[in-house]
């Protein structure tokens, strides 16, 4: 059986997130769909992540094992033609059995759109925040530099999640504006459940005078949800990276 | 009665393009029925431009007058509680009497973006032509190069305007990709019915080797429509500047 690598990007408004639930719609289960309509056979499919209710994929990376015959350079054409069009697949490769897209993982990138005028825009509904209040990106920008480093993040972390190290490493955040845009981005070694929304809630608070942006590496260090900021809603937030050993997997 | 000036974006995909039409739901229409719900009043709002079935804009202007004492600060804010979510008001100017929203218009520039991969963008659906072959941007730049001044356009019209002078001049026009992305930018004192979406169908058969670029001044002369390129689709299609007098009104 060859292992493959799927590399797709969702729109995740219509979807329960990545991972297959009782009476709703995940991205896991229409994509599972989508390879029984192709090969005949149900296969499990191992998700990098699992995303939040309508958090978006730029790109996402899932693995499966096959005997199907369909060359790899084919792949995505056969199965984008049995998927919805808010979901499309855009590279197939072999890859060694032992490989896992969530445990080989090296590091994921997030981006949260936000549109920073009053008006909502009628191309971003759905897909970018919409942040009336004139934002500060740099002091924004400040702010976010403040996650960089390996902390403990639970006091960025919803109740719910099921992991029992909360030690995560981030590599890179920050903060910038290309006209009405503001764009945060964060690169770590791994996420907590919610804590990029979390994050983004924190230097929004920051924004609004909640916070004190000073006052950051005290509320790490504090692991004490309750003095984090508030959680940024799904529809911004979109997996921007996925990044396996030491070779960047770069493709938006 | 104050004569109101709006800038709106909207979404063109539900919409059988800016103007009235009997039997089919026009941006004009539904823009009308928001000033008659806010002010009791059916007023007639004067556009800058017909704008194609499925055609977007970033940046589209209309005025109409009224009786209204709502201030113009105000009034982006009352128009967009009552219009749909694909349509969004993000100014309002009062303007002199004679101000005619397309009769004063002195430039328009129009922005048609390409997704150029094999594979459909979930985020880009209806809202890019999706190009699969490899395009060579230089190649089209120097193509479109070729539109720029004043030329009588008339072959490159649709069959269907009612304009008698088919001459216009061209003061920019030029090919740029941004990693998957080409757009073709194109602007000047007025376009011929469906001239836009032709220039692109041209430079498009370029590509496909089917027009010579450096045929291009002579297609213009011929004058001959069967000469020119075919038809590009509508939805890649978005108004992006309208211009009035020296003043440049630059909002994306």
């Amino acid at each position: 059986m060859r292992n493959l690598l799927i590399t797709m990007r969702y729109d995740g408004s219509a979807y329960h997130g990545w991972q297959v639930q009782q009476n709703a719609v995940t991205v896991q289960q229409v994509f599972q769909d989508s390879i029984e309509k192709l090969t005949g056979v149900r296969e499990n499919v191992t998700g990098c992540s699992r995303t939040d209710s309508g958090v978006h994929a730029l790109m996402y990376c899932c693995n499966f094992r096959t005997n199907s015959k369909i060359p790899c350079e084919r792949m995505p054409f056969a199965l984008n033609a049995h998927l919805p069009d808010d979901i499309s697949v855009y590279d197939c490769r072999e890859v060694p059995d032992d490989f896992h897209a969530r445990y080989s993982c090296t590091s994921k990138r997030y981006i949260y759109k936000i549109w920073n005028t009053p008006f909502r825009n009628p191309f971003y509904n759905g897909k970018y925040l919409v942040y009336p209040k004139k934002l500060d990106e740099e002091q924004l920008d400040r702010a976010a530099k403040s996650f960089i480093g390996t902390h403990d993040f639970c006091g960025f972390a919803s109740s719910g999640g099921s992991v029992e190290d909360t030690v995560r490493t981030v590599t890179y955040c920050g903060v910038r504006r290309c006209g009405d845009e503001v764009f945060f981005e964060v690169e770590a070694d791994g996420f907590l459940y919610n804590m990029v929304r979390i994050m983004v809630g924190t230097v929004l608070s920051v924004a609004e005078g909640r916070i004190d942006a000073l006052c950051i590496p005290d509320i790490i260090e504090s692991k004490d949800r309750e003095r984090a900021g508030f959680t940024a809603p799904a529809h911004g937030l979109y997996l921007k990276e996925v990044n396996y050993g030491g070779e960047k997997e770069k493709k938006e």
